[in-house]
């Protein structure tokens, strides 16, 4: 029996941010509003689950059959995971919803599953944007989503090293909420910060809008718990370590593949008083680049730097809104500055007067806190503003590289070309979210009216043409993981011996292939 | 036939430092000098390498089958490796050595060490102190050092993105004179750093005296290129990536048992000007570890940060000779030292002027340039000091650990009990050499009146002693590697899933283990 449902959209653009009137206005005149893409109730088929497999799985964990649990675990954010829901190209709905409450009832479940061969799809917060929860069979008669939700809690906390064991499931506000009241932070803040989890963030080589601060995920991880149909897994004695390779380093990016990560261990950091963000102006993209680079290279990077080129620049300042654009538009001029690209800074805390400092012997505009704060208070606006777009009729989509300083320049050209090539006349824009000593990374948004035919395929261009771009020029991803999209390039990227190496590991992990299949591999 | 050879002494240490009179002095009353151990004349016996397998591999590379070649490339500089050579126990002689050229040859001297079933053992610049270089044969009929030295090219370098590419076989000497054409450093300076070279630092997990502020080695590779059984291997597109586990991390550590590395692309430096070292005292370990943790976690560490514990610091002190020991002490104590601990501090360049002003924030005494000046100039002393004190019938060994701040003071306790127990009445003198937010290393040597009857047993009785405690507190080893010596304890720490992910990546390099057998697991 199928079952009809029609609250369609994922959770959390269930919360969309509607667009401001100046935005939609602006939006018109760029590129046109599309052709909006309705809701349309979405049929959820009769769970696959044998009946065994559910009494075997019902004795070790909470599980759920429901249609709307189901529909809610069935991919992720990605603009192909949003059409879907409206009926464009096919959902991949979980046989059931599995909501283990303890590291040991996440064993237990991959015991159930191996014994009946269901596949397992980690399931955190479920904002990836590359297919990465997907809830693909790989060749098994049923698939489930392993919700980790109720695995939220602060495990232990060791305020004179400073680290905190973190159940996988926490999402980012409540892992926040939970160190505050030991006057600690991970400062952990990517776009998807009000869903992602722990979790996730390892499983994904998550980086933050503050890395340049507090570090990469990666960065901040002291050891790592994880079940896998193998058995326990559990690393990490000391904060730097010559016993062989860093075997931490499989289990960070692992996308769920490996084993199921249940508790991280995390360097926290006492949470900082007063918090300084800037908006300054730089007089265009090739001194803004080398303004960054030279902050990365002096060690004297801002906690927050956020380099936009151009054309993001120019929205930007277009969506501050009317009279106030003018002015700002008029300041620029008067100061001299023929294209301004916003360099957005923010201070957190250590070494906040150095790289001040540092940052303001350089020649800039400096447009001030509010321009900073204002930043800062729509930072994680974005992902709920994508179904606000949609009906508009807008394609909005996004993605990100990184490669060496001497090579950024020819990455961010081939990126653009390829997407203007493959769009016809979108909005690209970019940002420099991150940067290293030797390189950084690129983040592009792209703005185009939605193709009415057939938006799939107008999506799986653009998206081919950008990442054949990127293949030998810098990574894949950055910060978005791999998933489902970016597979087919990771060979191009870690040569046919690191898949081989790949595939030795999930056969030790995981020999009878029940967990995520269709991922990074 | 067999060769004698009378040249006994390792290439590095035969350049002995003598022991200074007030050095020998000092021991004499603190341990009693023990019965030197003579030198004796080492049989080498005839090399076990078929014709066939002698002819293959010089039809791809040069070859030598010369007695003290061979015996110059047997083991590395661990205290083990120096009685050996003095007729304790026997030493491991490889059966040829091979020095290939290029990364081209090396893959090709792999190829036929395949054929003909030949075990390898990738040879650096034979500083080992775990037993990371014995030519173990593991079963097979011959085993060759395949030594690196003639790969010691810059084969590119990028000052835009500050990185630079170096063959694996280049010693950190000769890399930062390459470098320092360009205007650049690495700044990485292990004990090894006279004859270490950048493959074995990539293979080993290396770390530095000046990793506080450069780095440890594997936080400076960008990238690298390595030869195995299965074929080359490169990595690295990107200052960071989320495309998937980081397998640089497997290559990082891998101990030659995976492939060789040839390349090594590394961030660079420009070269600081003008370092100023300094020695401070504190009263008190607990104070000198509560110092340096406060520094770690302000990230305010000087580049190099070394805090010696009481009884290194008595020992630093008394070796300053004489009078001068002597108005030192009355120093201290006019300034109501009780239980001085001495610190070197290091500023290289970044950030100075910070660092150095949060360090002089706290309470110490400080004992100016001079005494900063004077460790640099002997730091790389000590291995060279090692066959001195041989001569003075003295065994004198090194090893380290690290752990979370939390755990430092039972480490150290553990540590120093079981050497005590271990060895009746010896030295053990401790110092962190390297810090991070959440820990530090500690890093022990120990000084004890060989034993005469059985110094092998002496050893190896403390050895296990050492690693026994240091188990389940620590790392069993922060940068000195696994080697022969640590491989026992290392299931402990990485699990038995570890142990068979390292299983399983042995079988996708290498799956006729010719690759360094006996080391690591």
């Amino acid at each position: 029996m199928c079952h009809t449902v029609s609250v369609t959209r994922a959770r959390w653009t269930s919360e969309t941010t509607p667009l401001p009137p100046h935005a939609l206005a602006w939006l018109s005149t760029r590129i046109g509003l599309g052709t909006p893409l309705d809701e349309v109730p979405v049929t959820v088929p009769e769970s696959a689950l044998s009946e065994d497999a559910f009494e075997a799985l019902e004795a070790v964990a909470e599980i759920s059959l429901d249609a709307g649990d189901r529909l809610g675990r069935a991919g992720g954010l990605s603009y192909l995971d949003l059409i879907k829901r409206r009926g464009c190209g096919e959902l991949t709905i979980p046989d059931a919803v599995v909501l283990p409450s303890s590291p040991e009832e996440v064993q237990e479940v991959l015991r159930v599953c191996v014994e009946h061969d269901i596949a397992v799809v980690p399931f955190g917060g479920g904002t990836s944007v590359v297919g990465g929860v997907e809830a693909l069979r790989g060749g098994k008669d049923a698939v489930i989503a392993l919700d980790l939700a109720r695995l939220n809690r602060l495990v232990s906390i060791d305020p004179v090293s400073r680290i905190a064991v973190l159940q996988a499931g926490t999402t980012a506000p409540d892992a926040e909420n939970l160190l505050a009241e030991h006057g600690f932070t991970l400062g952990h803040v990517p776009q998807s910060f009000e869903r992602a989890t722990i979790g996730g963030f390892a499983a994904t080589r998550s980086a933050g809008q503050a890395s340049s601060g507090y570090g990469r995920f990666e960065d901040m991880v002291e050891g790592v718990r994880v079940q896998t149909p193998a058995g326990e897994w559990r690393l990490g004695s000391a904060p730097a370590s010559a016993a062989g390779p860093d075997l931490q380093q499989l289990v960070i990016g692992s996308e769920g593949l490996f084993g199921v990560i249940t508790e991280v261990a995390l360097r926290v950091r006492p949470k900082p008083e007063n918090p300084v963000y800037e908006g300054v102006v730089v007089d265009g993209w090739e001194a803004g680049t080398a303004l960054i680079r030279d902050l990365a290279q002096r060690n004297a990077l801002a906690d927050v730097t956020r380099l936009s080129d151009v054309d993001e620049t120019e929205v930007a300042l277009a969506l501050t809104g009317g009279r106030k654009a003018e002015l700002l538009g008029k300041y620029l001029r008067f100061r001299g500055v023929e294209q301004p690209c916003l360099v957005i800074f923010g201070w957190e805390g250590r070494s906040r007067d150095v790289t001040m400092g540092a940052t303001y012997g350089h020649k800039l505009v400096r447009l001030g806190r509010a321009m900073g704060e204002s930043w800062r208070h729509g930072r994680f606006n974005g992902p709920r503003q994508r179904d606000a777009l949609l009906d508009a009729g807008v394609c909005a989509e996004t993605l990100e590289t990184a490669t060496h300083w001497s090579k950024l320049p020819a990455l961010y050209d081939a990126v653009r070309g390829a997407l203007k090539g493959a769009l016809g006349d979108p909005v690209v824009m970019c940002h420099v979210s991150h940067a290293y000593e030797t390189g950084a990374s690129l983040y592009f948004t792209v703005l185009v009216p939605r193709d009415v035919e057939d938006p799939v395929t107008q999506w799986q261009q653009a998206k081919a043409a950008a990442c054949e771009a990127i293949s030998g020029i810098g990574t894949i991803t950055h910060h978005h993981a791999v998933g489902r999209d970016h597979a087919p390039y990771l060979e191009a990227e870690i040569g046919s011996l690191g898949v081989e190496v790949l595939r030795a590991l999930k056969s030790t992990f995981d020999p009878t292939g029940i967990l995520n299949p269709g991922k990074l591999m």
